[in-house]
């Protein structure tokens, strides 16, 4: 997994030959079927070995981009330049996700009796067991008390090797690219209450939309229509407030349905709002990013999913032993989303007719690149 | 490449966890930026190590699949059964292609720049050198005689251990799947003089399409019309003799603008001719994935100048010394097509009206499995 | 919808011209954004029409396809010609359900605020309005008494015109590709109880493993492993049960976790047993492309529910007063999956190694075209 | 085409329904099979009609976004938000030719012998003959003078109506995007000569990098060494004389290898280099997208192209009375493309370690958004 201990490559003095470079006599040795060495090849489980290490060269890369999204975003403050390096990082990962989920579709050519020949070889080996697998996984955000339990177990004790538990143990404990991204959402500018104070300007503006549509109700005539905009007042009013009294926003933190605190639910929110002004384009990429990322892994899980059940079907075991597709379908579940409050923030958003206008202070720290260059600026 | 020498895996009592299972800790280990042994880590190479190191485990699928099928194919006959695997095989072979032809996509989020800060390293290192990319051509059939010259000297000069040099020369020598594919077409029932004579009933209806249009020619007042009339008739004329006459073909065969042999040839158009025959089923499908598999291998083959071009621009020098954009370019040309005559088929192709009828005898031949068959056992 | 009382086109002489053979003034001039009508032009609702208009066109080529295929079905027997044209068919509709899974990340590039701007015209049209895909439901063979209730009505009520209502109420009444496919399936060769009887000789084979891992069982000294293979046994047996009982099987379907009569279920079975043999390559093919179309379609739901999500949010209500995402994400679950029990067929295959031996009258039943044929003709 | 004479539509009281919305009746009545029409149905004329009108329609909506874009820049100054707006829908464009591109898959699922039934109810209708794709052509900038010659005449005369031929006659004469991208490169902050004057300082860089290898040239004592080295400096000096001597430039530009005036080319050279700065960054995705769009644009003309030679073969016309596919081949050159220039662009690239230093009034100018900005600035 880490590289620390290899020792330095050396580069001859005629140069790296291409297959020298990419190490490929060590890299394609071990594409080595295990029925091969037992005399009885059968002929799939080569594909079945090759999807799965392509799979994890990939992982590799993703952890490597996603180590050095989270190195960009752990400082103070994000310059415009980093900026710009983070967007086009999370893009990448969104292009290699994609890969992943279309290379479910090669492997589905294996058909349930080929693979029926090798795999009670592989047993107790079981994807849920790639070590990369869960890294991504805490390393993105996914939290380990909403994690779907592992027959009854904690997932950690199918690893033993003390080395891997404590990377993983490791990998629970840094802030995850949700922690990084709320910090940073938490410091949106104009959510400064003695500044412009977004969220004291945008409850005004729900709750003006509220008490009219409250009124239109009092004024109509027809029972059946007042009855139906009464009901929408209703429920519009009983929707806002979950983000307007924080202690039911945290509630539904505790019971798993959001992730980001309130303060960083605001800065996305506004982000949103405002994502025509300049400063704000690239943080609206990343957050829509974000959303990709989180589907196409929901995605990938999906076709890991039925590609499974068309394998061994929905009664039989996993080869680690686990439940098989009831396990892996369950990991489906929006639980295992860390940016689940990106997708639920358009149940909040006001059309542009109604937007707090910004004030010109504001509208000027939005069309510029940083704070820190305004102040110079002033010196100059 | 071969694993001739490989020290048997052993199955521990316990049996395999993932991790052994896929070699991981080898595998991974792999990764190794040359920037980042030089203590000045370009934060990029990684995704092009990765990239080049997926890329090569595809290909390492792809020619077990193709030793494969080449091993089906070199037989006396094929048996149903396995013409059932070899379409399986080609599909899968389809599916894998189409996945490196997206994978150039993630390369692409490099930029040329970037890029640039570490390919000084790299030389003489060149994609031209993937050892596995010469068999896969090779063994698919791509001709050393229309291959375009790399530099002045021919294109093993690059490879410089032994052991490589002789795994392509074999390679060269083997029979490739081109030529066992046409051998299997030159065996397709129906082709027979002694029998259904496939060739003299089809030379009989086109000639008697051409007489026919000339007749109308003939009888034609309008002097454009009768001329726009007369040079089809000429034309065609023209093109089908290029099949009839088979010295005509065996001079495009040198120029290199046809690989079929004449007899080949008629088997390919006999199956796609009456490719609704229950018999012909497979072998169609056989021909439509042989076109998918020299299309994508073209579009990769395009992809990648595309991305070459972005990155090197088109006047500089590839890593090994080639001249980079303009030599890749070339490679696209049809010379690099191993089917190429199955995409010409369609030009020799005539209307169901005209198409010779099969005699009871043939239609037996080609026909389906149930009704005779069930009658035989009443009789038995 | 239908074209019955369309005038026949006719061809001028000098022969049609693109824009007429394609209609495309009437075609192109449906692109009619409301808001342009409404002089307020919002510019992404140009996008809005044309993607749903597309995928409109392509649910008419789906259910052209799906009409033929029912139509071939549709008969005593499916000659071998008609088997070719059905997997061809069956094909296309995959290829085309591909293209509208990716379809959907188009329209995404609308941001939510965009959408906002114009969906207050819609309403109440909404997604659910769309009677083509309600045909294409039906017509796969989507149940009525497993649909999600719309609301608390029947969603027929949504549908106005009457004459739209009867073409709805017709797809429900007309067999199903469903109720088509297990007739189809319910013919399997070797099914005959009075013949190879295969249901009888699977059963024994699997009963004699059972016993046989019960026998283990009892002979193991470790209590450990002996409850762990008693409960394997356990499990198993439970799980064949399901289907060797058929009341078990009819209260599944009762319940609607399974869809496939008892006897079709055999056939599928059967088939995917022994796909090897020659003559259930085709309907093998079948089976795999239906699990296709069905996850595709899934697939499709998906895609489409996130993008929903992402554009309204999950509180709000969809455009046609349905309660949005709530009810789209509730359309995924396995109640519309129509070959639910393709899917499951994993859950019962057996190695190679204990399938029952084919007599060689069942052999030469399922076995090539070439061999016996041959011999056939030199008799005559 | 245009909806300049349509009737407004209306809006009933109680709202839209979707299949009012999206005028389905109209849309779906135009899938007509001529060969239905005549009585004759061929079944897979519908797909070959579908498959057409769905072009058509994305192509409506390209044109849309085009003519949306276009209008975006034919202005003074280009303000950062409506960057924004073309980026993103330059973005969307890119993804509709990607749909576009893989639609071709499932035309290709109709066979030779299938097209054959019908396409001589089709003749002389011919996709050369879509007037929206000829208008896409022209919007996006493909020049008159490099279009190969369709037969001997002109492109224009194919098309009868004279509406038809204004439209095309306008679209060619109106500043294409090509054009427009021009005057905005031309206007890239840094190349006022009185100023930071970037081509003076990159002409000194690039020169003193050529001087210094030649240099070393002298220095060398193995002949071949040096011989290399010199022939290397002579190639990079020729290269780069190109740009620098702009006669040569516009040589290459009437001999149709480039297209971009000499100033357009140095502001796309500038924002290549310097892209890290954050005003910079819009600029430098709209040269990405731009690349994208040719590539893609050329990606679906090959794949166009592979279809084409599958249906007709290589000798025959197509329907149209073109020369078919070779006709279709010629316009996969470079002459088609419409931003070549920006693939050229790194030919000539230089590291970050020779890039000129950027003094801190350019400096700050690209990292504040507008110029308009820094002067109100100043007046507050």
């Amino acid at each position: 997994m880490s590289s620390d201990d290899t020792i330095s490559r050396k580069i001859p003095k005629g140069g790296l030959l291409y297959g020298d470079y990419l190490m490929l006599d060590q890299l394609l040795s071990c594409v080595e079927p295990i029925t091969r060495s037992l005399g009885n090849e059968v002929h799939d489980e080569h594909l079945f070995i090759v999807t799965h290490q392509a799979y994890e060269l990939w992982f590799k890369q993703i952890l490597f981009e996603l180590d050095s999204i989270r190195n960009l975003l752990n400082g103070k403050e994000v310059s415009e330049t980093n900026m710009l390096v983070i967007t086009s990082r999370l893009n990448r990962l969104v292009l290699i996700l994609k890969l992943l989920v279309d290379q479910v579709s090669i492997l589905e050519t294996m058909t349930p009796l080929e693979f029926m020949e090798f795999r009670n070889y592989l047993s107790p080996a079981s994807g849920f067991q790639s070590v990369q697998f869960r890294l991504l996984e805490n390393k993105l955000g996914v939290k380990n008390e909403l994690r779907v339990n592992y027959g009854k177990s904690h997932y950690l004790t199918i690893f033993q090797d003390p080395k891997i538990i404590e990377l993983i143990k490791k990998s629970e404990q840094e802030p995850s690219l949700c922690d990084l991204i709320q910090r940073w959402l938490e410091r949106t500018p104009g959510l400064e209450e003695e500044d412009f104070n977004f969220w004291e300007r945008y409850k005004e503006v729900v709750n003006g939309m509220l008490e009219s549509s409250l009124r239109e109700a009092e004024q109509e005539t027809d029972p059946g229509v007042k009855e139906h905009i009464l009901n929408d007042y209703k429920q519009k009013t009983k929707v806002f407030e979950t983000i307007f009294d924080e202690s039911i926003h945290n509630g539904l933190i505790t019971r798993g349905e959001r992730r980001f605190s309130h303060r960083a639910l605001q800065g996305a929110l506004m982000i949103s709002l405002y994502k025509d002004q300049p400063r704000f384009n690239q943080p609206y990429h990343v957050l829509t990013s974000l959303m990709d990322i989180d589907s196409l892994i929901t995605k990938w899980r999906y076709n890991h999913v039925q590609m499974v059940l068309r394998m061994i079907g929905s009664h039989q075991m996993g080869t680690g032993g686990s439940a098989g597709y009831q396990y892996l379908r369950s990991t489906m579940s929006d639980r295992y989303k860390v940016f689940v409050d990106l997708f639920n923030l358009s149940t909040f958003l006001i059309s542009k007719d109604y937007l707090p206008l910004l004030t010109p202070k504001m509208k000027k720290k939005l069309s510029t690149l940083t704070h820190k260059q305004d102040s110079d600026e002033d010196e100059s």
